[in-house]
This record gives structure tokens, C-alpha cells and sequence, in this order.
């Protein structure tokens, strides 16, 4: 993998990540699929709209339908029929977060699967095992994600796990998959620079900030992400993790970061929730009843090129899978023009305007 | 619209419907998109597996969005972004099968909508207002569905009232806009032939036969198929109504019918039980986890040019979307192929081979 910076404008950066699977352009929003397909969509369909790179989830592979069937066919670009980039975690944010019965230990976590409540182990060794079964292009090292709140010297002890994790991952790192490090220390500065130093001592492909949009007030989520960007490398990849909503996306691309994935434009597709030049809309709407105008008017997805705002309003009341379908679309290729645009203004050196202009229509 | 039989293989017919929005080859197999879509499927995708023309619900679409929004946005086919022949019924089914409180009289029939409960009212005249909204190209009278079983006598009022109602839709049929007579009658072969020459009488562009596959015993839904099929027109279109298991099409085929729909192919799909040159399979089973095998090795669908039965089954478990739409697009193109191979066994004269050949297949 080969990272280049294009342009910068102040501290945002467009860059370029080349892959032996195609180039990635920065900052980039990579769409997520959780168990090995993005919801509702093709990987045709993928494509189309814009997609250069998309996030899968080790721990739910992991758990269905098991990474070594997965590797038993083809590796996970064969099995979903992608065959650009993937990006993989490590299992971790969803260990701590979904499964129950944790139990922490040097060694790794012992955790119970939320599907079938069978009792399952994650160490370092066993996450890169299984991101090297799925074969992903990027690979992310197990970390450990302190809740919030948490106390200093809680954050402390996870911040320290993570390290130690970090250096047994960079041990088992495969030819031919990059492994990014990932950043802990919830709240604290002092954590997160301690955290930062040794991870970049031990040295990655790219690196990672996790533990944030966790619950904590925006105040601190961008406190964090400002006071984080400038402490990494500038010459590789920066990776703000499971963070999406535009508002937070503008200040953390303002701050220096390159990366970002997150499920909330595709789950508020399925839920009705469309993002549009003018803002966020509910396709629920009565007033959408006989409207024959696309949903939005400046889009040039297949979703507002072939069909009014009444039918998707229709769909969407009639539960049916079209809905879903035509709802993703526009919502990703939403936000991959946003992207796109976003990259353009910076290379154009008018990032400024940009983020100014979009979080004017965000606050309406 | 014009027809045309091609060839003939014993009773078996191979025909062209001409419309205005395109050929329709016969026996053709027409999906059901019952809302305003077929489920799970993007009008591209039908076209790419080879559907010349689908059905839509008058019922369902009366009911929501309503035939006047469908109208305001430029008819059903804008509506849906479908630019070829849409057959719509006329809601009698709908009304007798899935409405509660019924009350059947001349004018019509009082029922109450499956969806809020509230009273409606469905005549001849309705069911024709509402399928000119829509725009349809090829329109159904609205018929009296008897139930399986029915007395001679109550039988013979609901052909008398289907006779009335389609001299009553007659009156109404729309310039640009084909029309089918429909035949009930139950398992009376007396009933069936004075339904026919009555709507012989009155004439329309194609006569379709209904009230079968309604509970009734199967040798008696071939007898009444067998029965009525050699009584309709030559030179007319026959549509067997909702009937689509491939045995009984076979059957139907050989009396001498042209067209059919069913939900079943679509239905099963999103249930996982998918159909295959070598009969039909459930995706769910065990022995599916790691086979790296397309579903039909033998058919060229988007699905098994690309995933893994192995894949399919990961999907299906998994709940996810794109399982109903792969399955979807699998066993629709199965039967589109089906038809097509059956057409072509009838202009090479090898109907009878075909049939037995998948009488076999069927039966195992």
C-alpha cells in the first residue's frame, strides 16, 4: 500500500492510497458491510455510485458464517464478489460493544457471540488470524475500546492493553495486507499522545483513532479529534473510526483526517431518512403523496433519475425491498459525491467555503 | 393489441401478443408485482432477465397509494419506471380472497380494506376507472370468484353476475386499452361453457379462466383446465389465472393456454427454496456452507454467474437483502427460461419431450 498527500488546504489533505486491488481517494467514506454484503446493494451497484473502498466486520464474519468457510471459499473479495479494497476492524469495537459476558485478560477477550450465546475468544493473534482468512487489503490491529465514561486510570490500563496488542498484531502482519494501529485513551490527552507515541514507534501502515462516538458529548468527540490529528504521522493514511455524521466528518477532514466509515447513511435509508442537497428528509411525508419531483432535484444517482419522490413515499409505506434498495443508493452515492466534493474543494484550496456552505444546511 | 399463433405442437401454441409498448411471446410467464414493484427487483433487472411483461394488483393499488396518485404521476408504468406491457386484474380476487365483510350484490361488491379496516366499494365500473388511472395495456373485467367448494346453485349466480359485469366493463373499455373476459364457473363443466359463450358474445381481445387453485383438488383443476381450454377462441390470447406451479403449467400449456402468473416463483425465493434444472432446493441447508458451486451450475443468471451457493446460504441466514434479491433474480430468470425453452419445443414439434422431461425433474 502507498499513500501519497495531493494537496492540502490548511490541515485537510487530499491524498491517494494505492492498493495491488485500485487507488482510494482521500478523504474517502467507506461504505459498510457488516456480514460480508452492504446492505441492500450489489457490489455492481457499488461501483456505479463511486465506491472505491468498503468496511467489513471481522467479529460478525467471524461469527456467521465463520472466517475459515470464508477462506475455504476464495477469501472474502471472492465470496462477496468485490474486487476492490476491503478494509477490515479487528473484531474489537463490537466485542465491547455487542457481545455479552466480557471478560478481559492479557491474553485477549473472552466474550459470549450474540447470536447463539456460545463463549468465544479474541486475542490478537486470533484477530489477525481471521482477517488473514478473509484476506482483507487493510487490516486492523485488536484494540481495546474503553466505554465512556471512563476513569483516567481505566483509560490508562485499556490504553496500555492496546499497545501491547498493537506490537503481537505487527508481529503476525501478512505479506500483502496492511495493518493500520489504532488509538485509545478515551477523554484524556495525555492517553491518547502516550498512545500515539508508542504506536507510531512500533510503526503502521496507518493509523487509527477509535473510542470516540461512544456516547461522550460532541464537545469532547471534537476536542479529541483536534488535539489527535496533528500528533499523527502525516505521511500515512489517518483513520477516524465508525464516525460519519457530516458535521463531525467536516471538522475532522478540517483537522487532517483521511478516513471514515459508518452505518448511518445506510441504516437511515432503510429507515426513510434521505439525505438531499437541502438537508435530511423522512420520505414518510404526507406532502410526498403525489409529488413527481426526484427526491433530490441536483442528484444523479439512478434513484433520482428514474423515479418521483410519491413512489419512493409509496414503497417505503409498502415495506417492500425496492425502497431499501432505492433509498441506499441515493443515500451512498450521497455521500460519496459529498466526498468527492469535498476532495475537490480542498485540491481547489476553497475547503474553507465548502465546510462553511454544509454546516449552514446541517444546522438547518 | 394483436395476436398471432406462431405454431402449434398438438394443442400446444406458440404465440406473439403485439402491443404498443412491446412483443410479448407466448406462453409467457408474466412476474407479479403486486404494489407497483416486483418484490425485491428493479425493473432493469427484469428486463435483463428476459420479462416481456408483468402483472400489477388493482386491489393493492386502489388501496395505497390509490389509483388517482398512480394517475397524477403519470400512470403506473412512469410510476414504477417499467416502460413495457403491464396486464393488471381487476381486484375481483383480491376483494373475495383477502377482504373481510363482504357484501356482493349487483352493483358490486361492499368489502372492507385488509389495510385500515375501512369500507370500500369495487363495481365493474370501479374496477374499470381504476385500471384506466392506471393505465394498463391489457385490463381485466371484474369477476365473481366463488369459493372452492361451491353448490351448483351458488356457483351458477356468480356466473351470472360475471357474465353482467363484464357487458358492463365492455361498455367502459378504453380506447388504447386491451380487455379480457374472465371465466368462472367452479369444477361445473355446464357452468364454464355457458361463461364462455356468453363471453364469446359479448367479445374481447382475451379470455382468461379463474377461480381454480382455489382449495380445490388438483385432478379437478386439470379436469376444468382440460375442459375449458378447447371452448375458448383459436385466435385469442387464454391466460390461465394465478396458476404457476410448472406441472400444472405443463398441463395447461398442453390444453392449449398462453399466458400465466403466480407469485410462487418470487415467494419462494425470499423463503430460500429455489428452483434448479435438477429440482427444486432449500438455500438454508447444512450441506450448502462451504460448496463453492453456483446454485445452477446449468443456468446463466447474474446469480450464479457470480456467488457461491455457498454465499446464497450465508445471505439467506444472515437475513440480508441482497439474499432476496439474488434468489429473486435466480428463479425468475429460471422460469423466464422455462417459458422460452417451452416455446421453442413448441415451434421444433418436441413439446411432448419437454414435457416429460420435466414432468421427471418435478416429480423426484
Amino acid at each position: 500500500m502507498k499513500f501519497t498527500i495531493v494537496t492540502t488546504d490548511g490541515n485537510a489533505r487530499s491524498g491517494l492510497i494505492e492498493t495491488d486491488r485500485g487507488e482510494v481517494n482521500t478523504p474517502v467514506f467507506m461504505p459498510v458491510g457488516t456480514v460480508g454484503t452492504v446492505k441492500a446493494m450489489s457490489p455492481e451497484e457499488l461501483k456505479e455510485i463511486g465506491a472505491e473502498i468498503i468496511l467489513s466486520n471481522t467479529y460478525h464474519l467471524h461469527l456467521r458464517p465463520g472466517h475459515e468457510i470464508i477462506e475455504s471459499l476464495g477469501g472474502l473479495h471472492t465470496f462477496m464478489h468485490w474486487d476492490k479494497p476491503i478494509l477490515t476492524d479487528s473484531g474489537g469495537f463490537q466485542v465491547f460493544s455487542l457481545s455479552a459476558l466480557r471478560k478481559i485478560e492479557e491474553a485477549g477477550v473472552h466474550f459470549k457471540s450474540h447470536l447463539d450465546g456460545s463463549m468465544r475468544f479474541l486475542g490478537p493473534e486470533e484477530a489477525m488470524m481471521i482477517q488473514s482468512c478473509l484476506g482483507s487489503d487493510i487490516a486492523m490491529v485488536l484494540d481495546d475500546c474503553a466505554p465512556y465514561p471512563a476513569s483516567h486510570a481505566y483509560a490508562m490500563d485499556s490504553v496500555y492493553r492496546t499497545i501491547k496488542w498493537a506490537d503481537r498484531c505487527k508481529e503476525l502482519k501478512r505479506e500483502g495486507q496492511s495493518l493500520f494501529g489504532i488509538v485509545q485513551g478515551g477523554l484524556y490527552e495525555d492517553l491518547r499522545k502516550k498512545n500515539i507515541e508508542e504506536l507510531v514507534g512500533i510503526g503502521f501502515d496507518g493509523y487509527a483513532v477509535g473510542g470516540l462516538s461512544v456516547g461522550e458529548p460532541k464537545e469532547d468527540m471534537h476536542r479529541m479529534i483536534y488535539f489527535t490529528a496533528p500528533l499523527l504521522p502525516d505521511n500515512r493514511p489517518r483513520y477516524l473510526m465508525g464516525i460519519g455524521e457530516l458535521g463531525d466528518v467536516l471538522k475532522a477532514v478540517h483537522a487532517g483526517f483521511d478516513m471514515f466509515d459508518c452505518v448511518m447513511p445506510t441504516r437511515n435509508a432503510r429507515n426513510g431518512t434521505l439525505f438531499t442537497s437541502r438537508g435530511k428528509v423522512s420520505i414518510k411525508r404526507e406532502e410526498f403523496k403525489a409529488d413527481r419531483e426526484p427526491l433530490d432535484p441536483e442528484c444523479d444517482c439512478y434513484t433520482c433519475r428514474n423515479y418521483s419522490r410519491g413512489y419512493l413515499r409509496h414503497l417505503f409505506q409498502s415495506r417492500e425491498i425496492l425502497s431499501m434498495r432505492l433509498n441506499t443508493i441515493h443515500n451512498l452515492r450521497f455521500y460519496l459525491n459529498f466526498f468527492k466534493n469535498m476532495r475537490k474543494s480542498i485540491m481547489e484550496g476553497t475547503f474553507g467555503v465548502f465546510k462553511e456552505k454544509w454546516e449552514k444546511i446541517i444546522l438547518q
